[in-house]
This record gives structure tokens, sequence and C-alpha cells, in this order.
């Protein structure tokens, strides 16, 4: 298919009202084809009321129905070819392999939520039978589910154009539970976000899905963004970015008079503790896992690895000379777009300035004079000036990394005590003293959502065991992941029924089971009918 | 015991410093015995670092050490005999048996979060096994559970001094989860509060638990509560009152550098609709059990029926009638304060005022001039001026309702769309009617977080299926219930561990499932040890 520029709500492709824009290809500066067009706020509010009409219908439908149309998106996904991630390439700078990666990655994680459909796990079915003759009161008979919420606004990422925009992981999960989507798609690669919204509507066409569960709507935050944030209709958002820019929805979606979860994954340095036994054996390898793992993506991952956290002595400083020589080889990335990589030479910038911060290592310098380029950076301070400065708690976005050299195993505690919340906490050691330091397990876990042995942060698994989130502001809501089956739970709530006849039950609590649910009946979980 | 009206917190009773007052006996308007102690902020502040230091001991001891340690408070609840109900019958006004059967529900709420504890069902332990030659990259090992959130502030609500205080809802959630607990008493029913903390004082002690995981703490809102809710240490608020008073924590808490969730159950006036072939049997039937649930407590429950919507009639003024006759032999009841009493008679005075509204049915006048009375009232008004008037979609807490008439079953649905977020939904019908206005379920269901069927909304049943929530104002997050055993998940965040060697994953998560847990492993329940 050719790329319109149009947006698309209510079952039909519409020229947006608010202005044009070209998308721009970040390795050589040049303007892509076609020109894209801006939804006005009326357009938005038009999307919005398409979905809230067809809200009902939707979050009826059975999770077999859903579970055979998410595999129907990740089936239309994957017939646009070529052309998407070549789109990916041109719109994000991307080599090929990384777009069919994270195609594989969206397309695998729709599957993995028609799996999740298919098991039921999602409804947390739960009955407590009748007792009519209980003393003092009879106890009534009382069910339970979980059910969609209504429609939920997504905002596409940077630097993830599958996976975490229009089809990602947020509007997967919110499909899943049965609530229509709002994709708000992102400036950065308008191109890709179409495509991908085609092959949803695809999905939606062959398996006769209401028209008003998705729209992808285009345009400026203000406009858009604002619009689908304060709509009554919509009843959460799903985010992921900065901390201004998530911190900004948040106090929007307080603001209104009937307040909203915005679910928002936002700014994380994922702290990396290496141990003094594991440096001793390791510090070659961990430094060649290390380099891999900051400069991946050009370093644009939310789990990117931006601090170091060791003893100082010899074995840092061979594991230094390592990262050096790594480093040494890495040539001058392309980033996102234009304010991406001066908001990344600006931090770096400013944190080469902070006293007591030096240049450890560093990656090729920007040779290439077209588009937008960043170079590696490994900075390093000490322990206790690393406290001292909250400047460099702050997450600078792209492979720039802070190692912090702590006069004793007793500083790294203290240095991870005065972060924020982060996605992820890593420390390597010999199993030894991992179980020595249970303190720094400790205080990573304090502040992290997933915890990592031995490996690196970036590379974040699809599976009904990840958790992708942290305490704040890691993420806005703690109690919840972002990535794998449980993410769900964001865009669902739970239901009671009590006395009804089982003909007026939803098919997951009637007393034949008919959907085969492992439930928590009577506080025991069971697949059996009730008699 | 005596009531000595100290605060406690940090494992000592302490002298509030922050002003005193006493307690006033609502039948009688007597000030009761003794004086009471307000904390100042400092004391607050005490409190909070003592709960913060114990956090992670607290947070690390087993499930089963906590339900022992939950079953014991309950034990320690009952050992205070005669002297907790009747100080509750002094500070509330409620009979005895009203003080009997509270104890019954919260002793056996702290022993339901037990058996969860000893089930294990509140983890969710999930395990996803390592695939190390998957290409393209090789999958790691992710196990994922949930933990407690850190120390949890809960408010002691006015009307359940037992079930929603001290030792309520929130606090054996919170403490289950392994959380500590900072309890902020009610000015209300201090001397019960007092009671109730040194039950679990004695709990801590036998079970040997850390002294910092639970405080008492009287006085001011501004002081206390506040103080309470900034606390950087505080991870989350549990809150049951008016949607004034829960907004105005929410706003506090989103403000934080680190906002935190309230978790507060507000207003509801929980709407019962009576479809006609119901009210042509069961008339006399639904008046009595209404009267009964409208008045129940002096009407002062969050699920008090305070709305009832039918279509105008004969057989809608044969309810009307049974209601007169039977509201007519109801004495005017007690309230729990003076406060709460102006506010009834303030808010029903509002009503009658308004254009449009009648006095259906009233109870007995207040005749007795000592202490807070309330007289019950069904008021009245047609569909199409209720659905035209804001002002009385309000919850009037006490013991009055709103009868809309419908002129005919298509207004009813239209006048449930203009209601806020409900606790409640009830529906009175035969199954067949039921059956053909699945739409006036579904207007319900889109409010409320219970559906009741030929039932009234008074009386929460505590066990696992049930949803004490609701789309806002009735709740502030209508993913979570404050009631049954998923109550716990307001105060749990999940983790997941990345290639941890067996030794340092908890318990939960070991390969040998120690605990003999119901996991999900590669996405399939079981509880079979990992080889």
């Amino acid at each position: 298919m050719s790329i319109s520029g149009k947006l698309y709500f209510d079952g039909a492709w519409h020229q947006g009202m608010g202005g044009t824009y070209q998308a721009v290809n970040p390795a050589t500066a040049q303007l892509l084809e076609p020109v894209m067009t801006k939804a006005t706020k009326a357009q938005v509010e038009l999307a919005v009321a398409a979905a809230q009409r067809d809200s009902l219908a939707f979050a009826k439908t059975s999770a077999a129905q859903r579970a055979n149309f998410l595999r129907e998106c990740a089936t239309q996904i994957e017939a646009l070819g070529d052309e998407l991630v070549d789109r990916i390439s041109a719109e994000t700078g991307y080599p090929k392999a990384r777009g069919e990666g994270e195609r594989a990655r969206t397309c695998g994680q729709l599957r993995m939520f028609a799996t999740s459909l298919d098991n039921g796990e999602f409804v947390d079915a739960r009955i407590d039978t009748a007792q009519p003759d209980r003393k003092p009161v009879p106890k009534p008979d009382i069910r339970f589910m979980q059910q969609a919420i209504g429609p939920v606004a997504v905002f596409s990422v940077s630097n993830f154009p599958l996976a975490y925009s229009t089809a990602g992981g947020d509007s997967a999960a919110a499909l899943a539970a049965g609530c229509p989507v709002l994709a708000k798609g992102h400036n950065s690669h308008p191109g890709t976000g179409e495509l991908v919204a085609s092959a949803i509507i695809k999905a939606i066409e062959i398996c006769k899905m209401p028209k008003g569960i998705f729209a992808y709507l285009m345009g400026d935050d203000a406009e858009v963004g604002a619009t689908l944030v304060k709509a009554p209709a919509v009843k959460a958002v799903g985010f992921t970015g900065s901390i201004a820019g998530g911190t900004a929805l948040m106090k929007m979606a307080n603001a209104r008079p009937e307040p909203i979860p915005v679910f928002a994954e936002m700014g994380s340095i994922n702290p990396v503790v290496l141990l003094p036994e594991a440096l001793k054996t390791q510090a070659a390898t961990i430094a060649k896992g290390f380099v891999a793992s900051l400069t991946l993506g050009t370093g644009q991952f939310c789990v990117n690895p931006g601090l170091v956290i060791a003893v100082d002595g010899p074995e840092l400083q061979e594991f230094i000379t390592a990262v050096q020589a790594e480093l040494g080889a890495v040539g001058a990335g392309v980033m996102l777009n234009e304010r991406i990589c001066h908001s990344y030479s600006n931090g770096v910038n400013h944190f080469k300035q902070v006293p007591g911060v030096d240049v450890l290592a560093q990656g090729q310098a920007v040779s290439d004079a077209a588009g937008f380029r960043a170079q590696a950076y490994l900075l390093g301070t000490s322990g206790q000036n690393f406290v001292a400065q909250p400047d460099i708690h702050e997450e600078v976005f792209g492979p720039a990394s802070m190692l912090v050299k702590c006069k004793s195993i007793d500083e790294i505690p203290q240095a991870l005590s005065v972060l924020g919340g982060q996605l992820t906490g890593t420390v390597h050691g010999t199993e030894s003293e991992l179980g020595q330091h249970v303190e720094i397990i400790d205080a990573l876990t304090a502040k992290a959502g997933r915890l990592v042995i031995n490996g690196f942060p970036t590379g974040v698994e699809v599976c009904p065991s990840m958790v992708h989130g942290g305490p704040f502001p890691a993420s806005s809501d703690m109690r919840f992941t972002a990535v794998g089956t449980a993410a769900i739970q964001r865009f669902q709530r739970p239901v009671c029924y009590q006395n009804f006849p089982d003909a007026l039950l939803p098919d997951a609590l009637k007393n034949s089971n008919p959907l085969k649910l492992n439930r928590l009946v009577n506080g025991a979980p069971s697949d059996a009918a009730l008699t």
C-alpha cells in the first residue's frame, strides 16, 4: 500500500485538518514523502465518540473473538512485508535487522495476549457460592471477574516504532482487554504508524469487529494529546517517554472531573553494580557485554545501562581499559531525531562540566555531517561525588553511562539509596559474593521492577513473568507492568455479580464453566462445573 | 485494660503533644472519659521513621509468619471482650449487636487474609524458564512475584469503628502484604481505636514482629493526616469517607515529588432499579427489604440505597404505600456525631426544596432532644426532573432515599446515565424481564463495581469474590477493591528476577517450590517443583 498521510477514525480514513508536516530521515536529515496531516481537536473528538459508541459492543466480544482478532493483527502486520521495515529504517535510522526484530517482537506480543485470552487467566474468575442457612445472615452468591474499562489513549514512543507504538504493548493489552484504542502516532515515524494502522484496520474488517474500536491520529501533543487525555470517554492513558512528558500527562489526567490513570513509563538509568570477585575474573567479558548493551540502538532504550557502580581498584581499572578498547571501536550511531540528538549532546556536555566528573572512555567521534549522530561515552566520578550531586542522577537518553567508583563495598548501597525508582537493577557477582551482599540486592529491589544477575538490562523479554515498570519515576504506578501478560491489568476493573440468575451471568462465571476456566471457587482453584 | 488517651508508635505508648480532646456519646451528647491526646507533626514523623526502618524486615517475613500474626490480631481483638463493644456503643450509638457483628466481621477479615497468605494466591508467582539455545537471542530465566510496597497510612472511618478502622480492611490487607501500617484513629471513636491498637500491639509482641510496623495516631486531619500523606516513606494511603475528603487527599498525594496512590472509597448513592413485573407481584416485600436496608445503622453505610428508579403506575404506588407503612414504624436513629447529623438534615432539607421533589414517606420524627438523631425519608421526583437536576444526584449520608418515577422503562437507562460511578447497582425483576432488559444491567455495570439482583446493597460479604469499589467517585481507582482478598493488590507491586541463582530467589520462586504454591510456569498453572 502507499502511505497517504491521512488519519483513521470511525471506520474511515480522513484528511487531517490540523496542518501538515513531513517525517525526517535522521540518517540524512532529508524530508520523507508523503506530506502527513494532523488532526484537529474536532477530529479527535469524533474519534473518541466512535470509540465510546462501540465500547460496550467490543467489551462484550468473547475472549476467543478478541484472540482471533489479535492474531489477525499480527498476520496483517507481517503481510506488510519489506515496505514496513524499509519505512522504519527511513524514519528511525535503525538497520533493517532491528526493524525485523521489532516486528517479530510486536507480533509475538499480540499472539502472547491471544494465548492469554485463550487461557482465560486474565479474567481472574472467582465464585463464592451461597449459604442460605448461614447465621446470623445468609451468605449470598457472589461472582467476580475482570472487565474492560473503556477507551484507552495510547501515545506512540520515539524509540520503538512498532513494539511501543500503534500496535505495541499498550495497544495489544488494551485491545486484549476489550478496550477501544485511540493511538496517537509519533511525529518521528508517522508513516510506520500509518502502515501498522492499515494492518489493524484490515484485521478489524476480517474479524468483523466494531469499526470505532481503533483510531490512528497524528498531530501535536497540545492538540491531539491533550484532547485525548481530557476526553470524558477516555478511561486510561498509555505513555512511554520522558519524565517531563509523563508527569505533564499525569497532571492533566488528575485535573479532570473524573481523574483517570496515566500508565507512564518514564526515566530510568538502570544501575549496574559490579562486585569485586566478578571483576577479578570477568572484567573483560563484563566490559564487552556492557558496551554492547550501552550502544545497542545508539543507546536509545529505556533500559539502557546509564549507571555502573563498583569498588575502585586495579580490577575496576582493568574493566575501564577494556571498555576503552571496546568503545573505541564503536562508530557514532544515528539517533532517532534532531531533538533527541541535541538533548543527548547537551546532556553529555552538562555531565562533563560537573566538578569531579571525568571522561573515562569514548566511542568514535561523529564524522558524518549529515543526519543526527551520537558519540558514545563512559564518564566517571567518585561515590562521594555521585551522592552529593543530584544533577548526575538524571537520565541522558542515548549511549552514555556514568561509572561510580566507590571507596569500599559499603558505599554501594549508599550510592543506590540516592536514586529514584528504576525499571531495572543489575548485579554482577559470583554466587558466593552475591550471597554475602544481600543488602545490595535489597537496595536494588527497593528501587527497581526487574532485577538482573550477571547480565545487562537491555532486552526486555515478552513473557508472563516480565515486569517492565518500577517505583516512580520509572513508572507512574509501580503496581503495574507495561510488558508481559500482566500488562492487561492496567485496562481492566473487577466487577462482581450478587445473586445473578445463571443465564444472566457472563460465560466466565456460569455454573457450567463453558469457557473451561481455572476459577477460584470458594477460595480454591477449580476448573469444574458447579452443580 | 483502661483507655489511656495515648498514641502508639515505635514500640511504645506516648502522650500526644498536639493538644487534647474528648470523644462524645452521640446518643446523649455527653463527653466520654478519658481525655485523649493528639499527635504533633514531629510525633507523626517519628512514627513514619520507625515504620520505614522496619519496613524491609517486615516485608521479608514469611507469609506463614504474617498469617500467624493476623490470626493473633483477631484473637487479641476478641480477647478485649465486652469492654470493646461497650466502648463502640458509647462512641457511636450503635446497639451492642452491631458492635458484636462488626467485631466478627473484622476478625473474620483478618483470618480471611491469613488463609489467603496460606494459599499463596496473593503472590501471583510466575516462572518463565530459560531457553539458552533460542534464536536469534537466548531466552533468560525470569520469575515474577508480588511484594510489599512499604509503609501505608490508613485513615479510620466514622461509620465502621472496627471493620474500616484501626484493624479494618485496609490495615488487614496492608499487614497481610507485609506493609507497616500507620493508622490514624477517628475522632468519633478514639477509645475504640486505642483498644484495637492495644490488641495489635499484643499480637506484635507475641509474634515477635518488628515494633515499627504499626502505629496508632490520633489528631486533626491537617496535622496528622497531611503529615502522613506527605511523608516520603509512605507509599500508599487507604481512606474511606466523603468525596471532598478523598479528593483532597488525592490532590495532596499527587503533588508529592513522588506521587503515591490514595485508595479512597467515597460517595455512592447505590441505585436500585425496580422493574414492573417484580413490582406487580412483590411490591410489599420489596418495600419491606428496602426500608430495612435504608434504615440499617441509621442509614450510615456507603452502600445505603439512596436512589430508587422505577416506572410510575399503580404497582409503584403500592410500593410507596408499603414504604409509608414500614417507614412510619421506624424511630429516629442515633447518628455517629454532630457533624454527620447536621449534614444529613441539611442535605434532606436541601433536597426537599428542589423544585419537583416531594416527600413520599417518612420515619418517626426526632422526639428525644438529647444526642444526634435522624428522621428517615423517602423523597420522590420525576425521571425528567432527576436528569435535569444534578444537585439531587449527590449522596446524603444517612437514612434518606430518592425515588425516581419514570414515564416508561426507556427512561431508566437515561436516569442511570447521568450518575457518577457507584459502589453498587441493584435490579429487582423476574428472570424473564431481566433478560429482556439487559440494557439496564449494562447501564448499571458501566457505573458500578457490584451488581445485585433481587436484593439490597447493604451487607458487603467479606470473601474472595467481593468488589467494594467502582468508577470515580465511588472509588479513586476502579482497578481495585477495598474488601475481599483482592484488596491486598493495592499494597503490592510486582518484581521480577532475571537469571537469579536458585539460592538467592525468594522461597516463592525457588525451583523446589518449598511453599507448594500454584505457580504460572511457562504460561501454565503448576504446583510442581522445577528440575
